[in-house]
């Protein structure tokens, strides 16, 4: 049975991981028969927003702690993690791409890979294990390709998906614009990118759709 | 077009509302073509519970504002739920059920709903529109029933589902035993269950078919 680590920034869209993708990967692994586990950085968000009223709320809270909701407690630090253990990698979306595993929110093109998430996902790169990224995460996949000295590595953030599309291209990589539902698969760097929540009117059929597309993309890769 | 209120009691299984079975209900009413709202007493959690822990944490929390991590935001406070506006009413489970919606966990058999989620759901058990809860939402269910002054309900609450099935019996309504996967549908009083995580072990990919199954009595009441 081929096993994945799934990567979480927190639990809500717009301070960490996003739900309905978090939830949606995890189905369609289970539904294809590959086994997960679940890692979370274990470190203060960047921020907490109050996502009743879209905005920022007084308070800290740990990604690892809130992550753990979705994950129904069984959940490990990021910084545990052992590449060796897995077949992939999977970064479900949400601003906690850009704001918790990147710097992305706050410095744009220039932006980094936290430690933590560099030295986990590189093994992978580098092993040429699949990485897979939704929504806001192939954030991750453009920093990675750049940290492995890849170019023209094949990434989707839906239509538009400015300012990330854009920083792809600056990257170096290339951006292809797709359908929500359709998953860009590039066999060459082994890396899987499918747009889910960059739609942002889209229905949550419509979401797990596209993280089904995703997860449908490694599945082919993991054969 | 068919149109449900969904009320969440919180973001987490142990202190809210379980967040895959919500991710699912949604996924499925979306699929199914059911559109829907998302509502949560604008109230305090009765407790928070550190989900990486298992253990309770010295915070307070509010439901609405949790369960809007859920609803990205599209949420309304339960107060403001107007039955006319609505085909039925769905409870995903978690044991927000037992502890925001309902007094259970404090009292057990001598539980009673709490007014907001008295006030929303009674008008739909009076107008004989479906009434759908999951896991250990089905309580609501065994509830509104007593008040109703309604006997012999079919609900559903897993295989086992002690004390909740007890409490079901003692309330004078009939506990039916069921896989994870299969839906309890009473025609008779308009009840719709599922067992859901009430099957502890089970998968994402069975607790989405639990919901899916659930969704799928609905739509069957509503044609």
């Amino acid at each position: 049975m081929k096993k994945v680590a799934v990567v979480l920034s927190g639990c809500g869209f717009l301070d960490g991981a996003e739900i309905t993708e978090a939830v949606s990967t995890l189905i369609s692994l289970s539904q294809a028969g590959i086994a997960y586990d679940c890692f979370a950085p274990d470190r203060a968000q960047l921020h907490v927003v109050d996502h009743a009223k879209g905005a920022p709320a007084d308070e800290q809270r740990n990604m690892l702690t809130e992550a753990a909701r979705i994950a129904r407690g069984d959940i490990a630090a990021l910084g545990t993690l052992k590449a060796d253990d897995y077949d992939a990698i999977v970064f479900p979306g949400g601003f906690g791409a850009a704001k918790n595993l990147t710097n992305f929110l706050e410095v744009g093109d220039a932006a980094q890979m936290y430690e933590d998430v560099e030295s986990a996902v590189m093994p992978f790169v580098h092993a040429k294990k699949p990485v897979v990224a939704l929504c806001a995460a192939p954030l991750i996949l453009g920093l990675a390709a750049q940290v492995a000295g890849i170019r023209n590595a094949k990434i989707t953030l839906g239509a538009g998906g400015e300012p990330l599309s854009e920083a792809i291209s600056t990257w170096g990589q290339i951006h292809i614009a797709l359908p929500v539902q359709q998953a860009c698969a590039d066999e060459t760097n082994r890396f899987v990118s499918a747009p889910a929540y960059m739609y942002g009117d889209a229905s949550p059929a419509e979401i797990f759709a596209s993280c089904q597309a995703a997860i449908a993309a490694l599945q082919t890769m993991l054969r």
